[in-house]
């Protein structure tokens, strides 16, 4: 039997056991593994060491290597996370609604784990400690399978928290990482059918993409933006810049950052010179449609293709258009469905936007970076789905949830 | 462009219009495709004739002809099926939660439509009349492919629901139909990411393991029950076998008749001759373990392969197991997390039972022939859900439906 399919029935099995699992036990063991990482901390940092040297001399980029890369604080963040998600509430067994019906037969929609989840991630060792850590407080076992440049921090950070959870009373097999690293391994995971119930991929568009082809379990789509904000010919322009400025550049490689603008044609000649000169101060490279560059000559021509891009960079595609339901019909096409805002002090347009974009977030009169299960108030996140099924916009615990029916009767048969 | 991609990418544009579309001109579209249907019978039953005619030709089976064939009353049927989804609540547009963050954002949870909905389907031509009612009631563009056998029928069905969906003020392209029955046709639509949201395949084993298999865009399995009637040590006998009896032969072809009976070796001695007797009333054949067999001779030897069979047919697999944590434990692990009911007077075996049994219907003293929207009292159904993503058990119009989140400010950026 390959490592993937041992791991995961084994995982399959414990996750019978943690669907029952109390929810003090679960928590003493979140305390258990946030402690584990702190006091096994030098050897998680002497196997990050191995995998940095080798990232180096592969010649990874800087940001490769920082995302790669683990320090004492880093270990302290990651512990922190574990201790937030200890304080969340157990979103296990909430009975989310019942009724009677006619023949008397209560029928009860309960929320329950899903039972083996499986995350496919890149180079971040942090996202071991924190899948591990939602999945086994949302009553799930959950199999990891990081990218290859990680793999011996990944290794020693899952053994540490597999075995501190195991000694404070999770099943055995509950937080299983995959050490296989290979092509194969991976696509086996993505089509074990009947043994794992989701699959999570969090990384690049690229992993996103080959999870998305080759999966036949269910996955969740996450973290593609292209998102806009539109500053709608009544607004206030001072507060449409800010919220641009805040969108673009408070974090620009992340995916709610925004990577267009589109202008009501009506205050185009006001407002682009401004929003311009601030966008220039954070060093933002302006990829303009010809309207925009005969105003705003300081760009690049935008070409079809940039509409389209996520940047995740300090560059901004600006279009002018020609009123709302140019900048909704605009939205909608390029759009990928993740956050999408306007600026406006019109009660109608303000309500035709929330309701005709198509987007998991969509915003009136703030910026985009908002959408993140810390800021929606979930306490933690897992990610942030830009499909429609099962779960949109920030996953937080009880996004790991599903229902069952359960039904009480007193010897009803149907007729 | 092919067929099925120009189709595809027309219901994608009327699914941004239907996403706004006010309930009272879904409902009037209802009202008059339901009266097409009967006005237009003779050119449906015309068709019709064409399929089943070739179907008895190349030798297909009486139950095959059988959800082929159409006649008046059938028609009817379908017209008040669509009479119904009119009279049902209008899913879209809930806020079914909203909230004030720390710095003011106000964010709800708002209740959406999908977008567009693919439905692929064997040879019964009423799913083309109820899937289309469902989807357009919940907003979603609907893109039906039916099977080869019917495809003459569906044309008919789908034209004449389509153009009076139409004429009362759905956007063109709201109800789509894919004349190529070919299987490059279906693989293509299984793979139009980016176009269709959601693909619910509906009919057999074989259709939901291919679609499952090939299919890259989100997939909603359904159908597939192998459904067990725990009889616990402490139960009422009569309730039991009535309950057995019904779960098993009220309607044996269906996915949530029982398929297995487990009997508690407390009982067995005398519960297995009063059941065995009922079902060989009932014309069951039983396939028994061997302690079975040692009770109730009159039965075949079950194999391995008994316990995980669906047998949709008068056969039943019968095993007297080592009481309530055997019972638990083997339906666990054969089962296919559909319908399964314990008959019991333990307070603490039924709530335990409700906690550790993984399916989406649980049942405490009652058949698991409930599991069904019209016994839920969804009033409507497009499936029965078997995964755990999105929608468990019964599908109604709800399970159609996405959230948006949708979020309300003053200016606010993220610090």
């Amino acid at each position: 039997m390959s490592e993937v399919l041992r791991k995961a029935k084994e995982a399959k099995t414990a996750g019978l056991e943690l669907m029952t699992l109390q929810t003090h036990v679960k928590n003493r063991a979140l305390s258990d593994m946030a402690e584990a990482l702190i006091s096994k901390g030098e050897t998680i940092l002497r196997e990050n060491k191995i995998d940095v040297e080798a990232a180096v001399k592969s010649g990874k980029t800087g940001a490769f290597i920082d995302r790669l890369t683990l320090n004492e604080k880093r270990i302290k963040d990651m512990a922190d996370g574990i201790k937030t998600v200890e304080s969340l509430p157990d979103p296990v067994g909430e009975t989310i609604t019942m009724w009677r019906r006619p023949n008397g037969l209560e029928i009860g929609q309960r929320r329950v784990p899903i039972g083996v989840i499986g995350i496919i991630y890149e180079a971040r060792p942090n996202v071991t400690a924190d899948a591990a850590a939602l999945c086994l407080k949302s009553g799930n076992a959950v199999i990891l399978r990081g990218g290859s440049e990680a793999v011996r921090s990944n290794m020693a950070i899952s053994d540490v928290l597999a075995q501190a959870g195991y000694n404070a009373g999770i099943p055995e097999g509950a937080i299983q990482f995959i050490e296989d690293t290979s092509r194969e391994a991976a696509l086996e995971l993505m089509r074990l059918n009947g043994v794992i119930d989701l699959l999570i991929p969090r990384g690049g568009a690229g992993l996103i993409k080959t999870v998305m082809e080759q999966a036949t379990i269910p996955v969740i789509e996450t973290g593609i933006g292209n998102c806009h904000v539109y500053a709608d010919g009544e607004c206030d322009q001072a507060m449409a810049i800010e919220i641009v400025i805040n969108a673009k550049t408070q974090r620009p490689g992340v995916c709610n950052a925004a990577e267009t603008l589109l202008v009501d044609r009506r205050i185009a000649q006001s407002f682009l010179p401004r929003v311009a000169d601030e966008l220039k101060k954070k060093g933002v490279t302006v990829r303009g449609c010809p309207e925009t560059l005969a105003i705003v000559p300081d760009g690049e021509l935008a070409t079809e293709e940039d509409w389209y891009t996520e940047y995740l960079d300090l560059i901004i595609a600006v279009k002018v258009v020609d009123g709302f339901d140019h900048a909704v019909e605009h939205i909608n096409k390029y759009g990928t469905k993740h956050s999408e805002a306007i600026v406006t002090t019109n009660y109608f347009k303000a309500k035709a936007f929330h309701e005709r974009v198509d987007a998991a977030a969509v915003y009136v009169n703030a910026s985009t970076r908002f959408t993140d299960g810390f800021e929606f108030g979930f306490g933690a996140e897992i990610g942030i789905s830009t499909q429609k099924m099962h779960a949109r916009g920030p996953m937080g615990l009880k996004e790991l949830t599903t229902i069952k029916y359960v039904i009480f009767g007193d010897g009803q048969v149907r007729g």
